[in-house]
C-alpha cells in the first residue's frame, strides 16, 4: 500500500534525511512531499531526488509528517497552519531538537484531531544524516514509533525512551552533555597549554585513557586544535539545548549543578563568540579567559 | 648487560605492574626488586613473580626505581629514606598520580644524587595494569625517558608530554575529566530519571551519540547502574586528583570554573558517601540532592 | 468613600499583613475581608483584628484583592475560582513571590475582566510583616500602583521597578542573593573551620569587611552558629525563589552561571535536608561535604 | 620608651597606614622609618609626615615592623633582605593580604632570629586606611598582638582569629565573599536589565532585602551604574585573594564549590578586562557575556 511522507525543513540536517525517506520510498512505492521556508531548497530537493515541492497546506495529506526545525517554535508555526487538515490516523514525528514541553502540548493538541505526535530527536550530526546512520530517541506511544519505524530510513539506530516529552529529555541531555565534556576538555586543554604542555600529546594519552569523551576524541581534534571550527552545528542551538536540560532540571525539581553552570557558560560563549559559528568555538571564550590558544 | 629494576609500591595498580617488569627482566636477563610498606605483599610478590623482596635501603641498588603510591607525599618518604644512597645514573619513574610541585622539588633533589626523576603516572585501572596496558604520560628529560622506555613492560602505550611535571599535569588534568563526565552524567540520568525516562535506553542513546564518554560508556552502565560500585579506584583519590588539576589551575593562573566546581563537588561526595569507597559511588551524593536512585 | 479591600493566604507573613491592613481600614472606614484556606485561621484573624471571614467567592466584591500564597499556582486557583464574579476597575495585588510568566498570564486573563493584576511581592520577613515595614517591590501598570498605594499599610517601602512580572523578577533574583550570600558565606566559614579559625570572629571580621552581607550579618549569626534554624522561611521556598532566577535567565536567554550552580545546589540542600526546614539549614549541607560544623 | 616602627611598602592603602603610624609616633615619642621600592615616596611621605626614609637593611633596626605589599612574594624578597639583621625580640606584622602557607613558612624563618610573626591583613579600603578606620584580623601569637596592638594606629576594630595563617585565611575568606556578592549581584542585574527592569530600582529594593550585601550596597551603585569604575582596588588582586581562597580549601581538603566557580571566573576576567582594572570591573564580562550593559 502507498504511503505518502512528508518532510518539513530541509536544513543541514533535514535535507540528507528526506534523502533517505526518498530512497526509502522509490524502493517501496511510497511518496514524498517536502517544503521548505526557502521554496528553492525543496524545489532542489525534489528534482535531485524525485521528491515533491508542494505548498505547506498539501503536507497535511501525508500519512506520515516528519519536522526537523531549529526549535519547538518553529514546530508551532507548522502545526498551527496544518492542524485543520490533519488527516486522522496520521503520526507526526517531529525530530526537531525540541522542548519536553512543547510536546506536551503539541501532542495534546494534534490528538484532538485523531493525529499521534511522537518526539524523535536525532544525534549523529550532518555526517550521520548524509550516512543514514542516525541514533532516534523517540518519546511517545510506542504502538505509533512501531507503526513508523519501517519508514526511519535515516536512522541507524531507533531507541524509545518513554513517554511523550521522553525523546526531547534525552536529546537535551545529551547535548548538555556535550557541552559539559566540550567546555571541560578546553578548560584542561587550556590550563596544560599555560603550563607548556603539547596539546596533542596531552588529547593523545587522554583519548587513551579515563578522562575522554566524544568531544576529547573527534570535535576537539578535528574542529579546535586545527583552529578550523567548521560551523556544522552552530553554537546558539547548543546553547539553546543545554538550556532545555535546565528547563527539565527545573521541571522535575531536581538538582544539576554542572549542567546548570555550563548551560550558562554556552549562553556567555554564544554572546561573546557570535550564535551562528560552530558549537566548538565556544573554547574560544576560555581561550580569552585564559589568555592561550588551544592548539 | 644485566640492568637492577626496582618497584616500591605494591598496591592495585602497582602489583600487577611489578608483575609485567619480572616478566620483562626473565626475558633480558634483568633482576626486580620489590619493596612493600606490609613486608608480605612484597614477599608473596617475590614468591609468585620471581622477583626479590629486599629491605628498603637496598632499593636504591638499582639502575631504574619505579614507584607507584597513593600520593606524592609518599613518595618523599621513600626518596628520603633512599636519597644518600642512590646509584648517580639512575631513573627514577614515578607511576604515582602525584603533584607537579612536588615532581619539580623531587627532580631537583635527585638532580643533586645524578639521578633523573621522570614523573610517569598511568592510566587505565587495574584492568589495563593487569593486561600490561596502560598508557604512560612521561614528563622530564626525553633522553632518561628513551632509557628506560624498554623497561615499561606495563605499558600499552607511552607518550612524552612535556618537562618536569607534565605528566603529573595531564594525568591531573585527565582524572578532573573523568570527575566531571561522571558527575555530568549521573546529573543528566537523575533528572532524566525523574522525569520517568529509562535510564538504560537513555544511556543506549547517549552512547551512540555526541554526548557519550568512557564514564557513559563504561564506568555508569557496569558500575553504577548494576548497583555494584565495585572499590577499583577509590573517590579520595579521584578528588585527589581532581583538587591537584585545581592546584594546577592556581599555579598557572588560568580559569577553569567547571574543573573547579567539580573538584569541590567530589571532595564533597567523598566526605559524604566515604574516602574508600569506589570513585563513581560520588554519584550516591548526587542521588540524595535528586531524591532519586540511578537503575 | 468606603473601600472594600480583601486579602487571600493568611500564612507567616499574610497574617500579620492583613492586620496592618486592619488598622488601616479602621482609621480610613474601609472594611477588610479574609479567606484562608483552612478556615480556623481566617476566623481567628476576625476574631482579633475585625476583619470578616467571608466565603471564597464573597472575596471577588472587593476593590482591591491582595493575595499572599506560597506559589503562583495557589494564585491560579483562587484566580479560577474568582474570576467570573471580579468588579471591572478592581485592582489584583498579588504579594505571593510568583513567577513572572504567570504573572503576564494572570494580568491578560484579569485585564478580560477589566481588572488591573500587580506583581507585588515583599521582602522583610515575617519581622517586617509584622513591623508593618516591608519592602513591595511592584511590577504593572504605575497607575494602578498609584490607586492602591494609600492601603499598601503593610510596606516600609514601595518601589515601582517595571511592567508586569518586573516585581516578581527582581523578588527571585533577591532571593538568589540571599541563597547565594547563605551558601557561600556558610562555605566560607566551612574550610575557615576545618582550618582552625573561630568562626565568630571570622565573622565578627567579615562584617566589619568587604565581604558582609545580610546573610553574614544576621542570618548566620542568628540562625546558625546558634544552631537553631527557626523555621520562618522554609528551604523549599527559597528553592522555588532561586529556580524563578534560573527561569528568568532562561526566558531572556542569560548567562548567570554563579545563581545556576547555587539555585541547584539549594534544591539539592532541599532534598538532603528537608523542605519544612528553615531556608538556613542548607547549610548543613555544606556542613556535610565539609564533616564540620558552623559554630 | 622609645619605639621604633618601620613601615615597607608606602602604596595606595600603606601610604595612609603609615601616616597614622606617623601621627601616633608623634603623640607618644615614637619614631617610624619608612621604605618603598620607589624611593620618592618614601621620601615623600618623609617630608608631608615627619617619617625617617632609610634604605632597607636599616629597617631592620626596628622594633615593630609592618609590611603591606601586593603579595607574599614581596615580602619574601624583603624579609630575605633583613633576616639576619633583626632585632631579637621584634615583632613583624604584615598586613599584606598574604597567603596563609607562606605564613607559616616566614613565622618559622623568623622564629629562628628571635622574632614573632603576626599575619594581620587589613580590610577597608583605601578611604578606611585614610580614615584609620580599618579593621584587622590577625593570626599569631596573642601575646605578641598584645604588645603591638597600641600601634596598630592605622586600626578602627583589631579581631585576633587564631594561629598563624589565621589572618591572612579570614582576609582570602573576605575577599572571596567580595568576589562572590559582586559577580552574583552582577548577574542578577545582568538578566533583569534584559528583562527590561529598571536596575537603580532594582538595587534599590534588594538593598531593602534579604539580598543586600556590601557589594549590592555600595560598590555596584557608586562605581559600575556610575560607569566610573574607579581603580582603588585592583582586579588582579582580588582575583589573587580568591585564589588564596581555594588553595585553603585544597589545604583543607575541604568543599566551596560556588567559591570555587567564582575565583575561577574572576581569574577569567582579570583576563579579558586587564589586571589593572578596579575589581569591579570583572563585571565588565558579565556585561559580555550578557549583551547588555549594566546602568
Amino acid at each position: 500500500m502507498m504511503t505518502t511522507l512528508a518532510f518539513v525543513g530541509l536544513g543541514a540536517m533535514g535535507d540528507p534525511m528526506a534523502a533517505h525517506l526518498a530512497r526509502h520510498a522509490r524502493d517501496h512505492g511510497h511518496r514524498v512531499l517536502v517544503w521548505n521556508r526557502t521554496a528553492a531548497k525543496a524545489d532542489a530537493h525534489a528534482q535531485t531526488h524525485g521528491t515533491q515541492s508542494v505548498p505547506l497546506t498539501e503536507i497535511a495529506a501525508a500519512d506520515v509528517i516528519f519536522t526537523c526545525l531549529p526549535t519547538s517554535a518553529e514546530v508551532d508555526e507548522i502545526m498551527t497552519a496544518l492542524r485543520d487538515r490533519l488527516r486522522p490516523g496520521a503520526v507526526w514525528v517531529d525530530c526537531t531538537s525540541g522542548h519536553p514541553d512543547a510536546a506536551a502540548r503539541q501532542a495534546d493538541d494534534l490528538n484532538r484531531a485523531g493525529v499521534t505526535f511522537l518526539d524523535a530527536p536525532v544525534s549523529g550530526g550532518t555526517a550521520g544524516a548524509q550516512a543514514g546512520r542516525l541514533t532516534v530517541m523517540v518519546g511517545g506511544d510506542p504502538d505509533a514509533l512501531d507503526r513508523v519505524r519501517p519508514h526511519l530510513a535515516f536512522a541507524g539506530k531507533v531507541v524509545h525512551v518513554g513517554g511523550t516529552g521522553a525523546g526531547f529529555s534525552v536529546k537535551a541531555v545529551n547535548n548538555a552533555l556535550l557541552g559539559v565534556t566540550l567546555w571541560a576538555t578546553g578548560e584542561g586543554l587550556a590550563i596544560l597549554g599555560r603550563a607548556g604542555v603539547n596539546l596533542g600529546a596531552a588529547l593523545d594519552v587522554i583519548n587513551a585513557s579515563s578522562g575522554r569523551s566524544n568531544a576529547s576524541e573527534n570535535l576537539i581534534p578535528q574542529r579546535v586544535l586545527t583552529r578550523e571550527f567548521p560551523a556544522t552545528f552552530a553554537l546558539g542551538l547548543l546553547a539553546k539545548d543545554a538550556g532545555i536540560a535546565v528547563d527539565l532540571t527545573q521541571s522535575v525539581q531536581g538538582s544539576a549543578p554542572v549542567l546548570a553552570q555550563v548551560a550558562d557558560l554556552l549562553r556567555g560563549a554564544q554572546r561573546v563568540v557570535g550564535d551562528a559559528e560552530d558549537h566548538t568555538a565556544a573554547l574560544k571564550l576560555i581561550e580569552s579567559m585564559n589568555d592561550t590558544v588551544l592548539k
